[in-house]
């Protein structure tokens, strides 16, 4: 069994560092002093746990519990987006460290060498540039991402240099021993909540596509142009998101979202001449995403022919989805069944470092309860009583796997 | 008849005051040493028209031919917005002198007292408060309006004083001798245009209610919020836009337009959490007006009810529409008939000072075909044919009502 008290305190203790005392919101960027103390934190941790601590090329904090060829990973991140939770990754690296602490007191030696993965710049805060340690180890990063810079036109070679990390060869952080990658991490939704559930299993990553439309029309006088002979790109956009709102609310799991749009020249009296708006569409299946996008911008193109306005789309982004793996999706159910709880099955619409992760390992991710469904916020909460119900599932599952 | 050829050389002396020679956009703003310049210009061509010059109490520059208790009016204005066209305005004061000019020439003595007048401030750019020469005409202009300022934080009672008028008591400015009130004016809008015409005769002015919307519903992940479980303020604003637009393709003459439109936090994967949009509704009977916008906030009640966000809306300003007098409107069409044209009536969309002197008097306007609808811009333009036809029309009613 895990030790409940131990886990809460190091919880505690964590998000003390780079807490605004005046919002209670965490700020924890890569390779900054404020970063450095948490590492140092959860280095001791790591070590108190019974593990070896090393850090990889591209600076991932690694503890390594057992020996073995073979390894099975547990991780997540301890950086944070600007004013954020104090649960967003850290609870999955906590939540790992406690497992391994647990088997280690009561001297359960694994089979595979165990490791916990605390993962470098998961948010991309400082750098505008996320996932950065899990893309190391999974060989995606390349040279050329390493100079994003941030504000200070500082770059990420720049910064690891400094950190006293040598990079170059990437490959150097590349790994192809990982067996089986679980992570435990807070929903940042309100699925878990609304099934009144306190836990549940991911059955994939839903990474988005991002596309801008621009929609234009003619602008002109708002009192002067009869609605008959409009072309006016709002109302034409406005049929767009509803057609788009349609389309997804046929199907299950993916999503689609309208979340940016700006007007031109936005003038009480004049008729819109120019809309562009972002499209956020997610699902676990690069198929149906594909599929989907497809027929999305057929029906656009349809609106726009109607309304004779035109249509312009650009891809801003494209990433791969993940599916997690059935073997390691039926132990965390099995786990979860254990403490009499109804597995549940759901996706992640947000992106985790197991995104890059499944590229070289089979994944499991395993979703704790959001208050409210609310994150990357001072107000985001889990319930101690779901944090402990979801480590000892995880610490049963990982048992399991180990043996 | 009207000289052609010595109005269409008044139009091009008068736009060349206040051009930029980069852009040919026209800025003339109200109590500048460029308004003086056209009023200078403007007050040769009126005595040389045989008309008495006098500026009134706000600075409406008044020409007076003939004698009598009762006037007939006909006026328009020569300031302009930032970049302004050669036409807006500008061509209705000038076909009005031309108009006397004529007269004056060929020895038409009226039976009433003909005023050309160019109202100060019709555009209202300099103070961001328009129309200011005919509301004072009218009596609806307060004390407290002259204290609009503009960037420089001078008011419009400091920039009056500067020009040595003496504007107070307002009611200095009143005007209720005026037995007609005539404006020729570009359409500013496409109708004439679709429908192959050069002129038309206005029915009334359909000045706009403004009305400010905000919907707010719940800002979250894009990812993690399945569809069916979203308060997205978004969705919600485009099915309201489109009721709005549904709703008013079944009427004739009112529009209603949303211009203005902005989402918060209108980041790409975030649900949108508020949206804002403006309402511009016009139509020429105050009555109908009121009951549009009655439906439309009721059926936005009922969407946002249906879809769990809620509605808050504001009136950002209201101004009464002026419908033309009947008897004049017949005049204008006479004359039209008399060019061998089809006389064609049509709502003015756009604000003129018609709308203020409708307080004291009987009005009729004679719209002048807009290439391509464009007004507020360089681009404006009007053919010369076509301002021939027009103030030629424009003639013919004067001296029909003159007599």
């Amino acid at each position: 069994m895990i030790n409940v008290g131990r886990l809460l305190q190091h919880l505690q203790d964590l998000s003390q560092i780079g807490c605004n005392e005046a919002t209670g919101g965490i700020n924890r960027f890569s390779f900054t002093p404020v970063e450095k103390q948490a590492i140092e934190l959860v280095t001791i941790y790591m070590e108190q746990a019974g593990m070896k601590v090393t850090v990889d090329a591209v600076g991932n904090l690694i503890g390594t519990y057992g020996e073995g060829d073979e390894t099975i990973m547990l991780g997540s991140h301890i950086d944070t987006v600007p004013e954020g939770g104090k649960y967003d990754g850290a609870l999955g690296v906590l939540a790992a460290i406690e497992v391994v602490n647990s088997m280690y007191e009561q001297q359960i030696l694994p089979s595979k060498k165990i490791q916990v993965v605390a993962f470098k710049d998961e948010e991309g805060t400082r750098f505008g540039f996320g996932l950065l340690g899990s893309s190391a180890m999974a060989g995606l990063l390349t040279e050329e991402q390493l100079q994003h810079t941030d504000e200070a036109g500082i770059s990420i070679e720049e910064a690891m240099k400094e950190f006293q990390l040598s990079p170059y060869p990437l490959v150097n952080a590349q790994r192809n021993d990982i067996k089986a990658y679980l992570e435990m991490h807070i929903e940042q939704g309100k699925v878990l909540e609304n099934e009144g559930l306190p836990v549940g299993v991911v059955t994939g990553i839903a990474a988005p596509v991002w596309l801008e439309i621009t929609v234009t029309g003619v602008s002109e006088h708002a009192g002067a142009t009869p609605m008959p002979i409009r072309q006016d790109a709002l109302t034409a956009a406005s049929e767009m998101i509803l057609a788009i709102e349609r389309l997804l609310n046929d199907t299950t799991d993916a999503v689609a979202t309208v979340g940016k749009l700006t007007v031109s020249p936005n003038g009480t009296n004049v008729i819109p001449g120019k809309v562009t708006f972002s499209i956020d569409l997610r699902d676990i299946d690069e198929q149906k995403v594909r599929s989907l996008e497809t027929t999305i911008l057929q029906q656009l193109q349809q609106i726009a022919d109607r309304r004779n306005v035109t249509l312009a789309s650009k891809i801003l982004q494209r990433i791969k989805p993940a599916k997690a793996d059935e073997k390691l999706q039926q132990q965390l159910a099995i786990s979860i069944e254990k403490q009499g709880i109804r597995p549940y099955s759901l996706i992640s619409g947000a992106g985790h470092d197991a995104m890059n992760i499944a590229e070289i390992a089979p994944i499991g991710m395993l979703f704790v309860r959001s208050k409210d469904g609310i994150s990357h916020n001072p107000l985001e909460f889990s319930s101690d009583e779901d944090i402990i119900i979801a480590t000892t599932i995880f610490y049963d599952s990982v048992v399991e796997l180990s043996k």
